[in-house]
C-alpha cells in the first residue's frame, strides 16, 4: 500500500495544550508520524510519497471561505496583538449569544473561530494544516486512479474540525475534504467510517445535510468523552441527509467483541446505502493503553479491524487521525493496513 | 452612605487566568477589594456593615438550578477526576452542536455551564460568589428599608454571569439578583445602570424578554472588547422585553464627553420608561489607567459620574464590578459614590 505523506507536518509543533487547567506539552506531536513511518519501513508496507501542493480550492469545498482566511492569518495577528503565548481563545458565541457578527479583534474572532480550547494556534500550524490537506487531496487522487488502497499519513488530524470552526487537534478537515474530492471527480456516493476513539463532530457537521456522504462514527458516549457536545445516537442527519449519519457511542472499557459488532452494523450500513468508496478516519486512540481515551482494545485487534475493513470490498482512503500512545501508534495503524492488505 | 461588604470575598483567590495563550494571576484578585475598604475609611464615606446570609432563594430566582448545583459541586468533581490545575473549560456547546444533553464528565458539564476561559473555578469560588450574592441583597434590602443610596462591594463581580453560564471572572450575577430582590418586595420597576468597562452580557441575557427590569449599558465596542458576542446597539430587548435593553458601545480612547453624554441618554431612558430605582453594576475599568481596557476616563471623571447618577434623583443600589487598575481602584470606586452624595 502506498503513503502519502508530507514532511511539512512538523510546522505544526505547539508548546502548549491547555490541559486539567494547566499547559501542557501537546498529545499530538510530531514524533506520532516518526513512529508510523518507522513502522512502514520496518514492515515494507509500500511506498512512501509526497503529495501535489493543491492550493486552497479542495479546502472550501467544505470549509468556510472566512474561517480559511482566519487560520492563514491567525498567528501573525496574535503575535502583533502582544500576546507571548500560543492562540488560545478565552470567549466565545456561548447560548443566546450573537453568532452572526464576526469580532474585529483576533481575541474575538480566535473565539468566533473556535470550538476549543485545548488546541492552540502556533506559528507553523497553517503550513503544516495545508500540508494535511494535500496529503488527503493526493490519497484520494491515487485511489481515483486505480488503487485498492492508500493511506494518507495525515498530521495534523482532521475530524473536529467543523465547516468553520477548528478544536480537537484539528483545523482543516482532511477526511471531509478527500470525500468532497471523490465526490467532484466522480464518485456518487462515498462513506466515512470514523475509528478514532473520538466522534468526528466536524465531519459530520460538514455532511449532516447531504446524501452523497454517508458518516458513520465509533467512539467513546459524549456523555462521558470529548467532543461532548456531539455523537450521540439519535444524530441521525437532517433534510436529504436524514438517515446518511450513523454513530455508535461506546462505553468506557469497551473491547474488542462490542466494538467489531458496531463496526460490522456500521460497514453494512455503508454498503446498504450503495458507497462506492470507503474513507476511514484512521484513530488509534481506541487502544488500550491510549493516555487520553477509555478503550481497550489490543495492538492485534488492530489486525482484526483492517481485515474487516477489507472485507467490505471498497475502495478506500485510510487518512491519519488520532492515536497518542506514541510508542505504540506506528504498530497499531500500520497492522490496521496489514490486516487491510490480508484479505 | 453605608457599605455591605463580606470578608468571604477573599475565598476567591484563584492563582491562573488564561491570557494571552499563558496561565497568569488573575487581574481580578482578592487586593482590589482591600483597596476600596481603605478608601472608604480614609474619606469617611460611612459604616462598613456585614451582610445577612440568604441562602439559595434569591440566587434561583434569576439562575438555572442546574447551573447552581454545578458551581456549588465543580471545584470537588474537578479534584475528584484527577486535575491538576484549576477549572478551565476546554470545549464548549458551539455553533450545531447539542446544547440539551448535559454531559456526565465534569470537563464535559464545565464546558456547558461556561461562556468564557479566562476564568477558572478554583477552591473557594462557590462560597465566595454566595458571600457576594449576599452583599447584592443586602445592599438592596437597605435601599428598600429606605436608604437613598448603599454601597454593595461584591467580589467576584457578576454582570458577565447569565442565567446558566460562568465567565469573565463572574459566577452570579450580583445585579440581576439585586434587581429581582427589588421586584420581589414591591417595586414595579427597577433599571439597571451598567457603566463598568465590558458589557454586561449576563445581566442583559437574563432581563432581555422582560419589561418589569431596564437594562442599560455603557460599554466597549464589543467588536473589538470582551465580551465580544453581545452588547451591540441593535440588541433592544424581545417580546415583551423589546425596548427595554439598550446598549452604548463606545470605541476606543473614549473620554469623559463623549462617555457622559452616553450615560445621560441612559439616564434619561431610565426615567422615561419609569424605573422607580436604580441598581448600578459599578466598574471602574472605564479608567485611563485600567490594564485590560481602552476608556480613557480620569479619577475625577468618576465624581462627575457619581454626581450625574445622583441627579437622576432615584433610590440607588451601588455593587461593585470590574476595575483592574489595583492601586486606584478605590479612588476612582469612592469618588462615584462621594459624587452621588454631593448632589
Amino acid at each position: 500500500m502506498i503513503t502519502v505523506h508530507s514532511p511539512d507536518h512538523v510546522l505544526r509543533a505547539a508548546r502548549t495544550e491547555l490541559a486539567g487547567g494547566r499547559l501542557v506539552p501537546p498529545f499530538e506531536c510530531p514524533e506520532r508520524v516518526a513512529f508510523v513511518l518507522d513502522r512502514i519501513a520496518a514492515v515494507g508496507l509500500g511506498a512512501v510519497v509526497t503529495p501535489e501542493a493543491q492550493g486552497l480550492d479542495p479546502v472550501l469545498r467544505v470549509h468556510d471561505a472566512g474561517f480559511v482566511r482566519f487560520l492563514e492569518t491567525a498567528w501573525d495577528e496574535w503575535v502583533a496583538s502582544g500576546a507571548a503565548g500560543e492562540a488560545i481563545p478565552i470567549i466565545w458565541p456561548a447560548r443566546r449569544m450573537s453568532q452572526d457578527r464576526i469580532p474585529r479583534s483576533i481575541t474575538g474572532r480566535l473565539g468566533h473561530y473556535a470550538l476549543a480550547a485545548e488546541t492552540s494556534i502556533s506559528q507553523g500550524t497553517w503550513a503544516a494544516a495545508r500540508a494535511a490537506a494535500d496529503v488527503a487531496v493526493g490519497a484520494a487522487d491515487r485511489v481515483l486512479g486505480g488503487e485498492r488502497a492508500v493511506f494518507g499519513l495525515c498530521r495534523p488530524p482532521g475530524h473536529h474540525a467543523a465547516r468553520d470552526m477548528f478544536g480537537g487537534y484539528c483545523f482543516l478537515n482532511n477526511a471531509a475534504i478527500a470525500a468532497q474530492r471523490l465526490r467532484d471527480r466522480g464518485l456518487s456516493r462515498v462513506a466515512i467510517l470514523d475509528v478514532d476513539f473520538h466522534h468526528g463532530n466536524g465531519t459530520q457537521d460538514i455532511f449532516y445535510d447531504r446524501d452523497d456522504v454517508v458518516y458513520l462514527s465509533l467512539h467513546g458516549d459524549p456523555m462521558d468523552a470529548f467532543p461532548y457536545f456531539l455523537g450521540h445516537a439519535d444524530e441521525i442527519g437532517v433534510g436529504a441527509g436524514e438517515g446518511f449519519n450513523a454513530n455508535f457511542p461506546l462505553p468506557r472499557g469497551t473491547l474488542w467483541p462490542r466494538w467489531s459488532a458496531a463496526l460490522a452494523e456500521a460497514i453494512g450500513r455503508a454498503r446498504r446505502l450503495g458507497a462506492e468508496v470507503l474513507v476511514i478516519s484512521l484513530g488509534v486512540d481506541t487502544f488500550e493503553g491510549d493516555p487520553i481515551s477509555f478503550f481497550k482494545l489490543t495492538s492485534d485487534d488492530f489486525l482484526r479491524m483492517g481485515e474487516a475493513i477489507g472485507r467490505a470490498g471498497l475502495p478506500t482512503v485510510f487518512l491519519m487521525e488520532g492515536g497518542y500512545a506514541v510508542a505504540e501508534i506506528g504498530l497499531n495503524a500500520v497492522n490496521v493496513l496489514m490486516g487491510f492488505e490480508s484479505v
